[in-house]
């Protein structure tokens, strides 16, 4: 099954206690596809400037991501984030954001993408993807991200979005900002309330948590030594989750929402090995399945 | 196999956003024995004062747990700690700390308590734990906890007990305190190099951490959406887990230490349903099987 990521694209500056890089790819449509890339085929919306690199666009189409969603803006530049790890490597400070061609983006859907069944809305305006929604013919997985920015500033539109996805997934600190519940997995069932059929909560370094009306599953995170570079794990994450199921053709029982879980950390695990595409660039999905192996001995009981 | 531990005994007061309790049971020695006490026989030594209540001794009795070791100062107070939880019921702050009667503890082991082959040393000074291992004949699987206290007052003492034990159980930001070190496996790691074979970081609610030089495991935690307290979480975990082990006669092969951290997590997972040990006086060991079976169908894969 294809699943059709719509997000942004960004070129990321980023500084950790240990190295920096300026201008290397990121963005939330990106790692998203990229992960899933290794379970499924994807299709990719997102919006770039004149200097995109079409480096990339060659990267994406090898790894089976379909990019003639991406629309180029001639006179227009790629939006730009840079931020500053701390050194626990978990917090960061947005030092710079360019909107930039992000800024007045309005997806617009290649006709052959509107059908697609599985659908990840990455972390936009909540009324951009309320617009890509529109555009579908029966999408029947529709799952997306959210973030503070959103909750606090466009909170309407947000309500509205949840009423219409089959599930969110979420920061732990997000979803209890968005619920006003500080244990987790009452954070999760109060958003349940709000409209998804599942909230999936990541909580990074700690794992995830996916909460159902009737069920609820839990995975730790692969535990990685030497992070690298955070940036994009959430998406990396959403990414491995999504392409598994998409995988299954959408089946929703327990063993494949924990595998999904599990090769989510896995997909994120390997992106935070190195900056930007780096790692990404140098595995296969043998070595997902491999870890895969690994993690079974280390966290399956 | 008979589980000996030594520490605290405490007359806790307990407020939380939503009750208080004053005076209840509590104490490093107690949650620590009672968790234990499903698995395998265990001999319990701490000290009290003439306010003990013989009811607890009668409690521990038909639990299965040896309360010969429990010294009672005749003309003396048992220990007193009293606190109060932040909405998030993770952090607290300590309002009174009466230290009565364990404050000149010297722990007196029972002759027949000499030979026990499995000890854990609850939360004390590092140097009543030297004199504790001093009076042992040959124990081969000694575990400690430690605190940021003896981390930043008693180093000396503390480095000391690190190369006489086998394993050491210590919260994450104590981890990362002694360690210096600010990923949980690499804390963890690091202070295997200053003695001990294996470290236990506790995660509280999200989990913990195995690691060994060879071997890592990882377990998230038993998902509790209505805690009432969490006071004694850490030694109810430590109590499963040592509990488990010593019912597999010491066996830490990868599967024996997996379900040991599952069984230190269900157990401070019953724990913290209730006040003191309210919830632990419900329940038996086939609820706690009975919690590992459903634990094993949210989070196994």
């Amino acid at each position: 099954m294809t699943l059709l990521v719509v997000g942004s694209i960004a070129y990321d500056s980023i500084e950790t206690p240990v190295a920096k890089r300026e201008n290397v790819l990121g963005g939330s449509a990106p790692f998203f596809a990229y992960a899933a890339g290794f379970f499924c085929p994807v299709q990719m919306v997102g919006v770039v400037g004149a200097d995109w690199l079409p480096e990339y666009t060659e990267m994406f189409r090898k790894h089976g991501v379909d990019t003639a969603g991406i629309e180029i803006v001639p006179d227009g530049k790629t939006f730009r984030w840079s931020g500053k790890y701390h050194k626990n490597m978990n917090d960061r400070d947005t030092l710079e954001t360019q909107l930039n061609v992000l800024g007045t983006f309005e997806p617009k859907l290649p006709e052959n993408y509107r059908r697609s069944q599985f659908v990840y809305l990455g972390n936009c305006a909540p009324s951009t993807c309320l617009t890509t929604l529109d555009q579908l013919q029966g999408a029947d997985f529709v799952v997306a991200d959210t973030m503070n920015f959103w909750i606090n500033t466009t909170r309407t539109d947000l309500d509205q979005l949840l009423k219409r996805i089959d599930g969110l997934i979420i920061n732990d600190d997000e979803a209890k900002m968005l619920s006003g519940e500080l244990n987790t997995v009452a954070a999760g069932r109060k958003i349940l309330a709000m409209g998804p059929k599942f909230v999936i909560v990541k909580k990074g370094e700690h794992g995830a948590i996916f909460v159902s009306e009737y069920e609820t599953y839990v995975v730790p995170a692969y535990p990685v030594e030497d992070v690298v570079d955070p940036t994009g794990a959430g998406d990396s994450f959403a990414g491995g989750l999504m392409g598994y199921i998409a995988s299954k053709q959408g089946n929703l029982d327990g063993e494949t929402i924990k595998n999904a879980l599990v090769y989510g950390t896995i997909a994120a695990s390997f992106g935070i090995e190195g900056f930007s595409f780096d790692r990404y660039k140098e595995i296969s999905r043998a070595d997902i399945d491999a870890r895969y192996e690994a993690f079974r001995k280390i966290a399956s009981f």
